[in-house]
């Protein structure tokens, strides 16, 4: 099978969609149940992007049994330094030689072949319920994912696209800037741009559903067309926008730098990310991009 | 053993610390290595408290083999509803049955005991690592930890104050609000406001120490100094301050009230909190109180 190089994808969003470019997309899939909504939104990116000529692959990690926990049975041989296990530097080291655990080696690889991963999860704790955590502290190993030379756009997952899909208990209202849960911009920040985009993934806008348990049946099956709808002009959509990291001054400890802080983005009245705010006012849409065409 | 109760202790940092209160502290402990610096700032934790006449227990977390994974497993017996897994519906009942797995209970127990429960951890991808975060998905029962008639300052776990202690592997510049990895206080709102505010903890000021592979022996030694000084002064603290729940409106979706909204925190220049921010300015020191008293 042909596929696109991230180059041309990266052309082929900026110039509204290649037709008949197809992906290889790999779904993380985080829940127990087959017949609940997360796997009912699984099913159709399944079904939707196959339709579409597509390939896909997925990693259902509870029905994996996937082990989440960072310990030292993941190096395999003898420890670089067993009087002090670290085990950032042991796995870095474990990457090298090419002894990973096999559960690891299989999801690098599974991503490895990816154009687009889709994390399909119930958000548990403002967050990834602990399976899916631990994929990334297992997976996303140090040399592997990231090095503290090749960071966030630099990062050494570039050319690929990531996207959060996942449900929450609580309602919309909720999450937003006057919500008792907080504004879910906020909450996105340290897995978007923390994780996602540290690593060079390229991040496509989430698809949120607020409080499955509130719909009833039809107001289901609507939010599962919608989401169809979305999958089929997947390869037209534009990644979120991040600060490049040649903005940032390593002299000045990875701040902005100097130049940066005098350019339009930094003077104006709003931040220029919801992380790098500089105490000015909140950058609405940098993480939820679809808020801008909202009334919201 | 006498121990103040959650009211004596309100009552101790309102009025400055009360003299000769004793503390029972929980440290949930998730470090592979005894000889970290988490394991340090653990063990001086343990001794400094020890000393001033508080108890101390501990959940080792990689020592106990903690279970971080939401299962099938949890649940002994019939399931409700055996076609459709719901792991939340499944542990409330449970939980109300009193046949939750003899791990959870034993956590739950140390909890209960607790009025300080200290997380220790080293933060992975802005959060915690998979078995610290599994800790929080199986131990906050729904029924036990929150409801939702019972969530915030209302919260089931009130009355018990909770602190995050943890290393970074950046330095402090790149978690600023011109830092590459954007401002901590972002990072923070989801747990400290989202998880432990959410079930009713009283939320102290976190202990961060960032990147301690940066410091030589000299400096990690006054950071653990630093650590004990505070310990030390550990019930005079005054916890976060968040909008209390009766502030919001469930008539309009648990959104802050048109009361609050007329106050003057509401009207002001700068958001209510990070996350209530309501497209206003930052809430330096919301997450971070220290900031307020730096140059920072």
């Amino acid at each position: 099978m042909e596929r696109p190089s991230a180059k041309d994808l990266i052309k082929g969003f900026e110039s509204g969609g290649v037709k008949g470019k197809k992906l290889h997309v790999l779904i993380v899939y985080a829940h127990q149940e087959p017949k609940s909504f997360n796997g009912a939104l699984k099913d159709v990116a399944v079904e939707v992007l196959r339709e579409l000529g597509h390939t896909v692959e997925i990693s259902d990690l509870y029905a994996q049994n996937f082990n989440p926990l960072c310990t030292r049975n993941d190096i395999k041989g003898e420890l670089l330094n067993p009087n002090h296990f670290n085990y950032s530097q042991e796995t870095q080291n474990t990457y090298k030689n090419s002894t990973l655990p096999e559960d690891i080696v299989s999801e690098q690889e599974k991503l490895n072949r990816a154009d687009l991963v889709i994390f399909q999860f119930p958000m548990y704790w403002m967050s990834f319920p602990a399976i899916l955590k631990g994929w990334f502290d297992r997976v996303f190993t140090l040399g592997y994912a990231f090095t503290l030379e090749a960071m966030c756009d630099e990062g050494l997952l570039k050319g690929k696209r990531a996207m959060l899909s996942f449900t929450t208990g609580g309602r919309e209202t909720e999450f937003t800037a006057t919500g008792i849960r907080g504004d879910m911009e906020v909450i996105l920040w340290p897995i978007q741009c923390g994780l996602l985009h540290f690593c060079g993934l390229e991040v496509l806008a989430p698809n949120i559903v607020y409080c499955p348990d509130c719909l009833d049946q039809s107001q289901r099956e609507a939010v599962l067309q919608e989401w169809a709808t979305r999958l089929r002009h997947i390869i037209q959509e534009k990644p979120l926008d991040f600060i490049p990291v040649d903005c940032f001054s390593a002299s000045k400890g990875f701040q902005l730098s100097d130049e940066f802080l005098q350019s339009k983005r930094a003077t104006g009245d709003v931040a220029p990310t919801v992380g790098q705010h500089m105490g000015k006012r909140f950058a609405v849409g940098s993480m939820i991009p679809q808020r801008l065409n909202t009334k919201d």
